[in-house]
């Protein structure tokens, strides 16, 4: 005789094979199993407390919950697809094991507000497990960047040389996007910190329970204001997949840079043996695969989000069986970013800057061409003026087939009569980074005065 | 002659006619002239406090961009395609009017932290104005909620009927989501409140700067910690329109149950005719147009989210073209957010909601199901065994084509002799929305609650 | 001592554990593993023909290939992580197998144009049987449609009761959207039908091979023209994921009216027990769930269609490690459609159509009144103006809480004394539907050839 | 007096303003006006034929069509926003001019077929004018690519150097996207060439009219199959933007390229003045902004796609407002296609490729380690061991810092007695592009037989 479910009751014939197979979320939402234990044994206790099953039931139902929570852990527990999900199989278990009781623990509860529950303390958890994983990846960037601070180096617009800056400077870009992914999480954090249980299957329950007991015993810091917005509520899914997203732009755009400085091209930096693979074919490859392939994710995890908001679109309220979907596509970013961002920070560490050749390719492609056009306006020609009158320089020299600072100053003055001798110690490589002193800028000292306050903000952390 | 770009020094040729089509952007970043103006202006006084520029000739930039804004506000200046963007065509109108000062203005500074600046600066206006719509749009729910507290109504999940609610406890999960809009908005906009203006290009300036006082000129609560990251930074543009997603998730979610309420077979309500539209064939169609077009409209917003994501996909620092597709995504989703905003309100104040109706049909489908399980709960049977004995009780009722509260006593003791004759009080229609007191739930008290947390919220807000 | 890559020659170190785990794809890409040997043994066959290997080493190499996918087949392989993926993996259980000579099987080949192929045969294999799954879904439409040929409904537009239609006429509006994707994906397969191997790395080969031969043996309608696109050409995932976007559309429309039309309030339809699922707490709910998963299901597709495109957006040529993010998409969506398929197929043939109320519904909300329209229109009023006096007359009947049939010929005369006795005839249900005989319209005689010419095309597709 | 609608009769109060400005569509559809009036021109005809007016009627609304389409393309029509849309406008501005009969031009017609069928013409338009851009591109590139077709660069894997091939083969693997583009619209043409007209709202008419006359008259291979389907589908829409999105990933691919090549580091082409642009304060730039511009745009379609599947999911039968959101994105998509195929063209023509440069560079980073293998498994090493061993030779190499052609024979040979004195013959960078003359590889004579090809096909597609 096959197996009836636990809401058989009214139905007259067993759900079809293929049927179950499709709509079980066993398979992936048995990762919950530790919310889901820890939602129950609350709500349990609460059901206690309230006096809506006896004290002793309530006990005999946390301690087989406990049980079975351990039994999990150790990998005893063998789940079923036809028991539908990670609730049902619990629960099931738990009646196998303690009896008639169990079948009480579901008392003043629905699947959709425990559902919503578990997802919520999941959020939760990994939010703050990302945020230490993005820790440690700041700290890395700041090392890197400490080292760095006066490694000179071209600072790139349009892949165009721009103006030369250091390689500490242009990590501590990095830094700032990562610090906003720190904070952007903890808003998410905040925003999902309420308490689902409660809401039923939509409309509360008929039985006296106590909401803010079992927010306080799961360490939440208030209950769902409404029941129906509680059990279809997915914003702090989005919401995180949404941050997410951005920190997958941000390793996507550091990615980028990794494989340009690490092609013969360019030669900045030189991945360790450990972070680099090899080619099948071409016995001479050394590749930066771990960049491309963090490069190649962020498609996933913005294809998640895609997928997320396009399931909630109209959807009529309260729980639509839609509302399955968000699981996959949360597990899969959780587990896209936090293995992102965990191989990241030691190819950083163990990455070595080539910075020699950093500093001399740093003077081609008139880099200096802005201080020098600086060097007019600071004596008075309208910068407009002395923009268009470097550019003929510019052209000049680049027919020539020199840099400006390999010119003569007879020929400089060509241009303008305002040029003296001191010009070429205006646009000389070393001087031009010393001379961008505004703060936030590469000079040495706005690059200490940044790492002095990132290091302010990583130590308050700690804390 | 082919006119010269301000840019033009070096360039042996103009800009291809195709090419300057294409890269222009004068056709839509126009709408940022205010920004545009309001930065420049701070920037002049700046650089005529530091010394940088005389007080003169500040003064004299100063006061030829408050005409220009001016006579653009007053619709009495033309742009130019050629002359690129917006910030090119004020400076250029500027010089011409000023003379060779204007020439000046563009001093310690680069279009990169410029259009950054722009950018951020709206974005913060938006915010204010998108939240004062979202504010207007809490007001009308909660008064429509506040009218129908103990309007009954069908909760549904899986659009099956579930339990007995009320409009006003269904309309206020929608002031939660909402709630949580506004909020969201909040943050994003204190992560955007940070200036970038001083980046110059990528890398600061050589000029002795004062970001600091710019910042305060401009309402900025900080500047930007570092200059790569402030040209090259558009976290606060997908952090917007992720928002704005979510935004209209929740108004398509809202749109989905109009549709439907107004379909002929719910007949919950019925739209005013100010917020419906006929058919050019059938005479008798009264469509629910609006609320279709919104929710047709959230992938026209999640589709941006996706292209922003995307154009930043990948990016090595500092600023890159791509990023000049920022502004049309962003420009859109406020356009639609706010007009989504704007037409939802008072759809939903004109409104009837056909109460009546609505409470009749309330009574089908078995609704009180779980409060005659809740019932056998109460009286010490298990929950699960509850369930199921009560989903015997359906089965038979349904085919005999009745509800439960048809049924006699004695058929209903079959199933259970737990029963009782205060059963059918138990399960009348009224009763079983009463006995649902939960915090959050829909029971008269409940829901009074909640909206006097909401009235405080909002009148929070008013101050 | 740690295992050697075989690509280690020229590292000092080995790969660092967490590299490893991020970059190795034998856990997703094992799926290959026939595409793999199969493409293994036709290279091995033409190394062997063309003499760069002994036609001895090639019946080696072909014999211990056979035999690992025997043994792969019957689970009794276990794949490596540190063995990178499946093709590595199984180049080197070959060699341990049959010895030196395995090494030579990769001779003339990289796994650029390894995995192209692999990918290549899989997509043609999928598309294979997703068609086949396409025609068992037009098979169960069009028995439906064909039973229900003359079931009167209402048709809707804007959800809106809008012009009677049947059933039968309803559901080829399915058929004809299935038919487009089954076309789709042929388009696709001819596109996909292009030997990669023999591409090498991405330029090729030293080595004098016969690309041909090998298409040939592997079923290929030709050769790929260029071995850079060869290696970096994805547009066959990408063509494959948009068509099964479309698939999802498809899908998910009808899955909505599904869940609609078994609503209470619609009552349509009543799904088999066998495709439906309760709920855990309320023991009257039968819900729709694999018609929501399914409209669920369609964000997940569309979000892996997105991952794609990004994944692509701006890579060099040729290979990039980015690529490998193109498997779990495409794998997930072939899972995706072939799971809705299988499953909407018999929940389509198992539920019962409700034809006494649908008719009875199909009266209500005025539907007949383009009909009066035409009416008027018929006997020479400009159709614009009997619109509008229909619209009043409907206006009329509204207010008066009857339909247009319950009204008086006196009454309607005051509207137009255009009108005559016979227009109840005229906009009697039935006949409304019996008079829109338009090619592909509801009338039964257009039904009936449609269906024909649905037949004539499913018995094609069987030849 | 506020204006009443066309469809006003039933309703009771004018359409809100709000409500107006926000469904209104003119201010975009209006670029339908031409297929708009073909259409209606058709139909007209179609329904003198028919008798259902008169020949006499037909010809003055056929007439006046003519006149009014005229008057539009002479810019003299100005549209109204109140009226809707343009099947509105022109419906009005037609009764205005010819009277009473203008208001029977609509007899048997809906804008839900109406509006189907402009877009249906629309999109067939625009596939032939895409496709001749197409067009002009691939020539373009072929012409590149035989002035180059022994131009020897680096050809690159994970952007590492990897195997030597020519510019001609390299840009020869883009003339094969851009090839399945145009087959890839081609499909989508065929598929959206059925006409939607006599689909009426959603269930044909009930006039006798003649559908396959009109789609002779509009040039339509058939006539769409099923009402419902017909004005319901938009599949051609989202199949004509994934189309788009392929090319915009193709355009994105050789942008980045372009990016790469211009820039400092690579120097292999040089981009004409006339096709970079400046730097409004580094005057030393010249910006690869076009291709820039065009990588960034992939992001904007890629989020068209997006929304318009999105907008479609879960849509029940048959038209719904939403639908409306199809426009703006198919507009855009096509508008930004057409722009970025127009000016690439012209930058490809007009760019410089530095051959000198790209020859001296393709000698780095050990380009010729897969030669020098594949010399070792010619001569009998397995492969996989004459990979080690090559490996482990360019780390001798690489630590010495010298190529492999720098090394002399002993050196060598203290690696494998294997080698000869031929080996540097074998591993010269011309004879290593010489090597690869598998059929789509990069020696000479495999990329003339290419382009012998490519020409074929361009010359089939003239005739």
């Amino acid at each position: 005789m096959t197996e009836t479910k636990m809401w058989g009751g009214r139905f007259a014939k067993t759900t079809d094979k293929l049927v179950e197979d499709f709509h079980s979320s066993i398979s992936f939402d048995q990762i919950l199993y530790q919310q889901d234990i820890a939602g129950s044994i609350a709500h349990a206790k609460m059901l206690g407390r309230q006096g809506i099953i006896t004290p002793a039931e309530a006990e005999q139902l946390v301690a087989g919950l406990q049980q079975i929570r351990e039994d999990i852990d150790a990998g005893r527990v063998e789940f079923e697809v036809g028991t539908e999900d990670i609730h049902m199989n619990i629960e099931k278990i738990l009646t196998e094991r303690v009896g008639e009781v169990g079948k009480k623990l579901h008392t003043a509860r629905s699947r959709n507000d425990q559902v919503a529950l578990d997802m919520r303390l999941y959020v939760k958890l990994q939010i703050d497990e990302v945020q230490a994983l993005l820790l440690k990846l700041e700290e890395t960037i700041w090392q890197v960047a400490a080292e760095n601070k006066a490694s000179v180096m071209a600072g790139y617009t349009h892949l165009q040389k721009a103006q030369p800056i250091t390689m500490g400077h242009h990590l501590l870009a990095y830094f700032q996007m990562f610090r906003r992914d720190f904070e952007r999480l903890a808003d998410c954090r905040r925003r999902a910190d309420y308490l689902p249980l409660g809401a039923g299957a939509l409309a509360g329950t008929t039985f006296p329970i106590d909401r803010h007991f079992v927010a306080k015993e799961l360490g939440f810091a208030d209950i769902c204001a409404n029941t129906l917005d509680a059990v279809s509520d997915r914003d702090f899914v989005v919401e995180f997949i949404s941050a997410a997203s951005l920190i997958m732009v941000h390793l996507s755009r550091l990615s980028e840079e990794i494989v340009l400085w690490s092609s013969n091209e360019f030669g900045y930096i030189t991945l360790d043996d450990g972070y680099s693979t090899g080619s099948s074919i071409m016995p001479q490859k050394k590749n930066p695969d771990v960049a491309e392939l963090v490069r190649g994710k962020s498609g996933r995890v913005f294809g998640h989000l895609m997928g997320a908001l396009t399931m909630l679109k109209g959807l009529p309220l309260a729980y639509n069986k839609d509302l399955q979907e968000d699981k996959e596509a949360l597990f899969d970013t959780v587990d896209t970013i936090k293995k992102s961002l965990l191989v990241f920070a030691p190819m950083l560490a163990t990455m070595r800057i080539n910075c020699e050749r950093m500093h001399e390719r740093a003077k081609g492609g008139f880099i200096n061409a802005t201080d020098a056009a600086d060097y007019l306006a600071a004596r008075g020609v309208p910068f407009r003026e002395a923009h268009s009158i470097i550019g003929q320089l510019v052209k000049y020299a680049e027919d020539k087939g020199v840099g400006l600072e390999d010119l003569s100053l007879a020929e400089i003055q060509q241009f303008s009569s305002v040029f003296q001798a001191d010009i070429f110690d205006y646009i000389a490589i070393d001087k031009c980074v010393a001379a961008r002193c505004t703060p936030g800028g590469p000079a040495l000292p706005a690059v200490e005065t940044a790492l002095e306050q990132a290091a302010a903000w990583l130590n308050s952390l700690k804390n």
